[in-house]
């Protein structure tokens, strides 16, 4: 499939991006005989490998739409993943979701053992931040990326990512909230937010009004977070590469259990829809963002 | 002691900031009937009470010294305070030093959870960049705030504090290391980092030369490492608020270790009588920082 193929090349170039940039310990300078450094920056760059790159490509469509500079955009690319990759390190851990397996390998902790994973979700999130803080470009000006960089520190703050896996957490062992909005509250915190951040960053940065891509970006990220719920019930571990059938579990309350399957697939349909529309005035330049989103709700994984 | 009413003069400001500034859930916006977030955002507020505020202090005294405005050194401090408090919450998960006590008061982990401390200090991170990212200063162009994020970016990175924090982990249980350069970098990565970003921030906004400043915090950075490994040996816990003893039932290698007791004692003051002369040129104004430079080797916690 084609968007396979287009995220692919997206996250290639993120992943060479993050190891070119990710220094080395100057030996001369810092004194680590058993090169712990050095398997710190392995892990790092482990926990980047493998993802779908989602929101890497969010950031390099929506700079391709709206002429943004390509080192802008990997910039912007990779902050995204980085961040996404530092939660997921961290999500995983014994003390949180407690998994074994992510896209189909052993999980950060797993390979390196807890400590390191947790430091090196931490450096993540660092670097990510780092990005943010290096573009140099005349057709950015600093006070644009200082906005972009003040949204990505809200999204990880306690009423963004955080707060959202603990609000996710905390449910468990409690009667389920049968409240839609709760469980869109919880997605809209937990998944959206750093979706929401990937699609309208580049317009912030350009002064471009971001309208579109943020309603573009909630549609598909609450049409992301169904799809995930979906494959949670319906799929195979083989297919997702994690863990699969853990929300009903842990009596989490899901977008099926509220809406059924049939409900669940209308409605993330629905979503492409709107999010496929709002892009309507880029015409034919936006048709790999439609796809992408078609993509979403189709994905097995 | 004077040093001491200052300090504590500061971060009663740091925190009354942090307290106003991180955002109750809007109940009408975010459903969340337990109220999850609440209790993550009393978390947060506890990792940052009761420190001594050594790092924000730097930031207000280095501000006033180069007439930088109250509000930029006061997001600056906060930044370098929450920063710390982050790092703080997460070296004392179980995983890593599995510290119970800090501060004199039971360690974020042991009073609200492993999941919800690991999230708190994510949070506290993503905070300290906010602050940053927020200044809104006319003396301060954009592009000197973001050379300063990009400065603590990195030292969240995993050559900096996190990298530190792993070599130090990684040593137990190995032969000690008992070269000395190696002990100094372990050191310098994991706090001396942190302290010089605290101290030559407000010159690199303003755009001030930050050169004595890097070596007044380089010298007070080590002598604070060695002061902590002397409060180590020879402190009680009720004085120093932690557990102390505890870097030799590790077999990690200190300052002690390699200098004895006279001699880490006669190294840390060189390290004062090196940093305060570093501020020379400042006359009268630099005294508080002076001050603060002997108290980091006469305090005992």
């Amino acid at each position: 499939m084609i968007v396979n193929d287009i995220l692919a090349g997206h996250h290639a170039r993120v992943l060479a991006h993050v190891e070119a940039v990710l220094p080395h310990a100057d030996p001369a300078r810092v004194h680590d005989p058993a090169d712990d450094l050095g398997l710190m920056r392995e892990a790092m760059i482990y926990a980047m490998q493998g993802g779908k790159g989602v929101r890497g490509a969010l950031a390099f469509e929506t700079a391709r739409l709206l002429g943004v500079s390509g080192e802008t955009a990997l910039a912007v690319a990779a902050a995204a993943e980085t961040f996404h990759a530092y939660s997921l390190v961290h999500d995983d851990l014994p003390a949180m979701d407690d998994d074994d397996l992510r896209r189909g390998r052993p999980t950060v902790h797993v390979k390196y053992g807890d400590a390191l994973a947790i430091l090196v979700g931490d450096a993540l999130q660092a670097l990510s931040f780092h990005f943010l803080a290096s573009i140099d470009d005349p057709a950015v000006p600093p006070g644009n990326a200082l906005v972009v960089l003040q949204r990505l520190a809200k999204v990880g703050g306690h009423l963004g990512m955080g707060g959202g896996q603990w609000m996710d957490l905390s449910a468990e062992g409690r009667p389920p909230v049968t409240v839609l909005a709760h469980v869109e509250t919880v997605q809209r915190l937990k998944t959206g937010a750093l979706i929401e951040w990937s699609a309208t960053a580049n317009a912030l940065l350009s002064g471009a009004p971001p309208a579109p891509f943020e309603t573009y970006a909630e549609a598909i990220g609450l049409a992301f977070q169904i799809q995930d719920d979906l494959l949670d019930v319906l799929g195979t571990e083989a297919e997702a590469g994690k863990a699969v059938g853990k929300d009903a579990g842990r009596g989490k309350a899901t977008f099926v259990d509220l809406l059924g399957v049939e409900g669940a697939r209308r409605r993330a349909q629905e979503l492409v829809d709107e999010a496929t529309g709002a892009l309507e005035d880029f015409g034919q330049d936006a048709e790999i963002l439609r796809e992408l989103a078609r993509f979403i709700v189709t994905r097995r994984s």
